[in-house]
């Protein structure tokens, strides 16, 4: 056990998650300050935090605007009062039923799609008494699902097909390939192109004739680095709330940033090997090796003390479902560092979403990182 | 809408996790009938199954034996009236507490460790009124914890150390490098490796007076391929409840074996580069990448139609966070097969413990591959 250490939080059981509230709070501001200086929307994306306590924190005021992943966070931010969200995954026609209960519910729930058939489904389904907003999805970069922006033909396809029982009410895009990103020139870039994309489509669609008032953007990498929001109505943004060592790496934060850890113990050791033993495998840390295409490869995680302080060179190197595998980075020198059987380490993410999405609570650790200050349950499933 | 399904499979919400229980039922027999005739007893690792309905079939008994990787589980069991529970990962002297009140509630629960350390903290945590029985945990294949079979001065320092206080019941290996291994010889291989580790050491503390009367082995791989269990008195397992591509890849089952799959629906496409997108993205598949390393990539699962059929050659090439990418194996020729937006496919996983540990219930499936006959809760948390 750890003098330094207080027992509250020396005491807790692990692995189990932690966020430190005041880096939290310090990433919020970043960006939340950031986007009024440019005077833009925020609409932050829920799908990382997926708890009402971080949720109230993100949001500009209780009741939105907010993004999500799922319908189940939709629906658990409206039992909490959340009145503006827009689901930010492409809507198959069985989901419609969860989507119109909330709309009767009394959310300002947007839904998003990229397909001609998928407008046509809304469409049949939506009260023209209450049409659905819908954004079509654009794809800016080859990241994953969208209409190429400079597709007139498909937009206006698509805004045809879901009047005039449902509503054109935007376009949405997420620069996904910003991940890729490195160096503050070639992330503004991303961002520009993120931008360029929707405005572009958003002017396509006006010229037609439809009004298309919602032209909203975003991705962590994208909306800490954009010069430009102009012709932009709102940013979304999620893994910022916690940062990570994917973001570390792009060079959006920096380590001390990040917010979420993961407290483990130390319960073995394979010192010819030089391995430290830990009790948190993939169960607790995620499988994800985002780092793994980085300048540094952070294996599942960089290893802290208790205190948060990052351990030189000290990453986990291998993940079994119960069992981390402490080792020296790869090309670095072995530690000489011990760490008795019972020693509370403190792991970084690789990638904050999957990490948090192992676990259904955060234990909340406050400003001397010694005491548990409150325990945040997350939402789980679809 | 697939016209060969019934309404009931094919309303389900996705993504979800289903079981075939036909299926589970075949595989539960097949290591069942192994062992009966081998004469060895079997304790099954429920931490993949983490499902009181699953336990029940595994456990010979509905008293045990089991085996778990989490004092939640065993919680859960003990619950359930499960009575003699082996915690098969190294022990941390602050969850003793936790292992105490179990015993004390008249659970015959087992522990492991491997250092002299961790002996000297249960010794002194041990009521000698009730002596903790404890396994010394074996590293018969340099996979992870455990002491070296030979190292019989360790061994005897361990035995020492818990004595008279603590109780030593014997030795536990488990041979994780079979997963590595290829073809029937290198698996009998590993099987026999694990087999004369675990004999090895446990002939070692009785010829220095201790009696030793437990000698426990297992991993999925080696309990299929042991030619012989000569001195061992258990055999663990647990993905083979489900199997997955994994323990396919290796050779141990075929795909039609798989018993656990994820039910997932269309939600878009970008055809010129002939990806289908689904709505099961590492949330609802897990990012484990097992077959990575093997002969055949399966990327992050092998996509199979409604009723379960594997669709030739493709597969989850990419995930996000709730969105999967299907497309061709590389090297394959991209399928000219359309499946429409609202199209159910089903993705058989890479690794089933990864998979089931990201859903809360177990979606069960009877013999027609269309209904949902129950719903299993799921164990989560440590």
């Amino acid at each position: 056990m750890n003098d330094h250490s207080t027992p509250i939080l020396a005491s807790q059981g692990t692995p189990c998650l932690l966020v430190d509230e005041e880096r939290m709070e310090r990433n919020i501001a970043r960006l939340r300050d950031r986007l009024r200086a440019a005077e833009v929307a925020f609409r932050p994306h829920l799908k990382t935090a997926k708890s009402w306590e971080v949720s109230r924190l993100l949001m500009t005021t209780p009741q939105g605007p907010a993004t999500v992943s799922t319908l189940r966070e939709a629906e658990e931010l409206a039992a909490h009062g959340v009145k503006d969200i827009t689901y930010a995954v492409g809507i198959s026609p069985d989901k419609l039923t969860r989507v119109q209960k909330l709309r009767a519910g009394g959310i300002a729930l947007t839904i998003l799609l990229d397909s001609v058939e998928q407008a046509l489904a809304v469409a049949k389904a939506s009260d023209p008494k209450d049409p659905i907003p819908v954004l079509i999805e654009l794809d800016c970069d080859g990241h994953r699902s969208g209409v190429k922006p400079q597709d007139a033909t498909l937009l206006a396809a698509i805004a045809q097909a879901l009047a005039p029982r449902a509503r054109l009410e935007g376009v949405l895009t997420h620069a996904g390939e910003s991940y890729e990103a490195r160096g503050s020139e070639a992330l503004s870039a991303a961002a520009e192109q993120e931008r360029a994309a929707a405005v572009m489509a958003a002017e396509t669609l006006r010229a037609k004739g439809w009004p298309c008032p919602v032209v909203s953007v975003g991705s962590t990498p994208t909306a800490f680095s954009a010069q430009s929001y102009a012709g932009v109505t709102e940013v979304r943004a999620g893994v910022f709330v916690f940062f990570d060592l994917v973001q570390a790496g792009i060079g959006i934060c920096t380590q001390d940033d990040i917010a979420l850890s993961v407290l483990t113990t130390v319960i073995g050791h394979q010192r010819e090997k030089g391995w430290t033993i830990v009790d948190a495998g993939w169960t607790a840390l995620s499988c994800d090796r985002g780092t793994a295409t980085q300048n540094v490869d952070q294996g599942y995680g960089l290893v802290c003390d208790l205190e948060g302080r990052p351990i030189t060179n000290l990453i986990v190197t291998i993940v079994n479902q119960e069992h981390g595998i402490v080792a020296a980075r790869q090309g670095t020198p072995r530690s000489d560092q011990e760490f008795p059987i019972g020693t509370r380490l403190r792991i970084l993410p690789s990638h904050a979403c999957a990490t948090a999405t192992q676990h259904d609570r955060y234990h909340v650790i406050g400003a001397g990182q010694s005491d548990v200050t409150a325990v945040w349950p997350r939402f789980t499933g679809w």
